[in-house]
């Protein structure tokens, strides 16, 4: 049986400005102990260095690839147009659009090459999205999943718990 | 080793009247030769079903989810509410807005539960996502999505020389 | 006759960040003197409590349920398909779109299941709003609706004189 | 104890072209039997006819007023300033944008006025959410609106066991 | 012939927080000479006191009426509803939307009753319209006009100097 | 006392294709018995035509100006950049966007050129609003308008006597 | 000193489906006899041959690139950056997003990478925009094009001459 | 062989305010030893100006024009009206709409007349669109741009170094 020692995510963002959304992706993916590996690498300014690393990605071990980029966010379409591998795209917000710009341009792909986008910044669902997805594989992350969502839970009843103490000062 | 014949895909609709626009996501299911279960449930109309599914879906051995839902389209987070599996969302156009609302309510998920997020009415991009996903653990499918690769590039190439002959008539 | 003591109002926020904006609805309710539950509770973190919460909430007494949900705001419509009682949506703005995916993924329920939505951030004309649902059954409640109206343009005939003052300034 | 035949519920439209689509509402209310009255009376065109009825309906024993307008659809708020009694906003699609501006004029009323929102088109909804308020104080339609959801659910049913019919052919 | 000092503007606001924007407005219109009337006065929290102002405004010699409102900005149309007077209307930009709700309310008027609408802030430019608009009348003001226009010309030609200054620094 | 007959308003289109859409004004125009010079006079295509025309507007006679342009549609703005009589523009509806475009380059004219914008497609609001500037100068037509109020009142009134014969067959 | 009969435009499409709307950016290159290159590749499907057209563009004595592709519309960002060559835009309207998706797909490069973006659909100004940049070099061309601004002006002379017939019609 | 000392490029503001975005342009421009004339000049307060600049600028030895202006932004239209030359369109974000109105008014040019539209406040890649542009006549820009393509792939190379090192802080 697989175990998610083996699996491997691939972080790669189009500008070193996006690691202050996605430093909140490479937590999750550490407290899932999943291997992560991080680069900045971009469609549009390294288009080689792009295609060459999805090409490789499958063979390289890479299970799940999430790319961030903003603006015309190309990034997450170029890479998944070379690799077999799911490719979870996050639209950066940006100056101006207000992120707009970076969602369709991450989630319109047209027929044959799909990317699963996440949430304008959604750099933490990104992270668990990845999990999901090597949880199909890698049964220990299924029990994992199950924690971390009963967790959330019990922080929004610890969150109403303290509410109802705020309330009398309103 | 995983084979894909013990994968399993469901695919959950909102309304009978997506099936025109899933059609195509179910055919390409079926060309990969995925066992696929397919339903209508709605997050409104029918709310205890659609969570007694999604919480009994990884026991039933579902491995991906795609649901498909228009306008205020709560299905796929709905269900990734009650899921440990990773949820595939299709925003299906409607008769306003576009389905810009199908989009928004789809890919805007609070962090925690993720919805992977393809294009408007992207019902084949589903399908292959879910494909992909699927590859992590049954590797017979890696080298299926790799030739599905090379068919799409194919066709480009047949209609490319098709357009030259075209061009002379313009 | 009835009398507004026995109303009762359920403020439901997707997240303990929405009390900022929702307080002003509380205060609103309670200047009314109409009996006010508060919580926090999650479409898609705590989807069971919620369920439980809305299909209990005519036999628990509530009359009208208000919900506060931001980004893909699921809250609303989730509860509106559990309970017979008027739900009262509030699209929270987030940090991205501008509460357009909030608007959007409250307001556009599909046929069956409404959610009375409000403005974005509205959270003080959730509270008159409920008021009004309530006065139907509450009689008391119209009279002290009538008075609020009538004060609400007092403040206004006040702010126009304090204008004529200013305009001299300018 | 009141029952629903002394509920009543006015239906205003700002266009006689709105009754394609409010047809749908004014037949759930029939459905529903509560006593429904219909008017063409628009806020720009017949101002001082819209104001006397708004300020009129509590005393004319009108629970509830349905407001379908298109554009800038003043018409549910128009009506809100000068009544107590709850008012629910359809905003109806026109020829551009898509129902947008009907959307945002209806819904972003200012703190002090609210406008009950439903989707675009939403006639049917309207019609069910004026039934939730009346329910409040006329208990009949509490029960009649409970057996009306488990109808929903039941053509959802109905429906599935059609699609797995239709999948055969697909 | 008529001259300008017999001219008169009245300058609505729906709130007083309108003020910091309209400002610049009721400067312009001083500067012109054009006596100018300014008023707090809300389409939804005095209703009666906007139709009684507007039904009047013709016979109490108001020549042209600019009207400021945010959100769903419905005081521009309101007032035009009930007056033969041209009224321009200043979509105002609230703290949600980025105006766009304020433009679509005022702008998308329905056949019949015309708002002159002006950019999402522009009160200055609401000011110079209404004295265009006076100038069909008072020919004083033409001369005016053309003299502004030139100046508005020689401000650019003053800022083009400066420009050629400031560009050995870049 | 100025009369009417004397009154003069030019109309400009910038593509023939926006007759169909303006064709309402003319008539309008007509009706009220103004005087009415119609172009076609693109500021793109022919930008010397549009500045000429605009630049001695005032001088041949011309009151008000109604400019309809589609798309990136600068001929409003242009036209005012040229002449001190005001300026009504038509955002018209193109084959992309839906107008959205068209309004947008219309009305958000630069402080000191402003653009009195009516709704999209709105060619019978330009001739109204035209109508209700020249009353400003010709009494006449402030009576024509009070009339035509009232006519439109009176059309309302007798829709809505329609609509109660046709709620019997819903 | 160059003449255009070396100049050589490479017009590029995502799909062949958007020949229906390049067509008219082929007939004017022809009518201003530029050698023009004309394929179907896309970003996605066909990747490498997309890098390494673009790559070798300029050494194939390519001078422009012309790139059309719709929804989250990549070619011409993708081909850009890879060349030296100017890449002009053309986002295609798909079936949804009425082309809002294509156009910030295309227009909202990342600094470095530009891409000369026309309208949605704006085949035939891709082809003049081709037509005045590669007139920087080849002289002749730029009679040819104010040759070309002198008949749109012609144009529209003569429609507005047809016009004036049209309107005693209306 | 034309060398491109003697290229020149017009940068041309709507408004002076416009120079803190254009900076970066301006730098670029002189990076790349290309002689660059700067001006403010507004299609709407010096519309003479804007047109005689236009009409000559091909005389005056103008390669290209970029021009920025923000809301209504007709400044690129209005000068791709007058001049054979290629035009540069940079949609500068006001305090309003975000952009999105500048973007529209500058990209959406009816066919006969384009604009080269760059992203929002994209200034850098108007001048790199220049230099591109030039690069057809001026061969040695050719190298100077593949240089700086390189130079773009090397900054990120440094930036994906220096994430490794930030990586083991997160």
């Amino acid at each position: 049986m697989c175990v998610s020692k083996d699996a491997k995510v691939a972080v790669v963002m189009g500008s070193d400005s996006d690691l202050s959304v996605m430093k909140s992706c490479i937590r999750i993916l550490r407290d899932f102990e999943i291997d992560c590996e991080v680069m900045v690498c971009s469609a549009h300014r390294t288009p080689e260095k792009a295609a060459d690393f999805a090409k490789n990605a499958h063979i390289d071990g890479v299970d799940v690839i999430i790319a961030a980029a903003g603006k015309a966010a190309h990034l997450a379409g170029v890479l998944a147009a070379h690799t077999p591998v799911p490719v979870i795209g996050v639209p950066i917000k940006s100056s101006t659009m207000d992120g707009l710009d970076s969602l369709l341009s991450t989630v319109q792909m047209p027929s044959g090459i799909p990317v699963a986008t996440v949430a304008i910044d959604g750099a933490e669902n990104a992270a668990l999205l990845a999990v999901q997805m090597l949880s199909i594989a890698y049964h220990d992350l299924r029990h994992k999943m199950l924690a971390y969502k009963r967790s959330l839970a019990e922080k929004v009843e610890k969150k109403n718990e303290d509410l109802q103490k705020k309330l009398a000062e309103i």
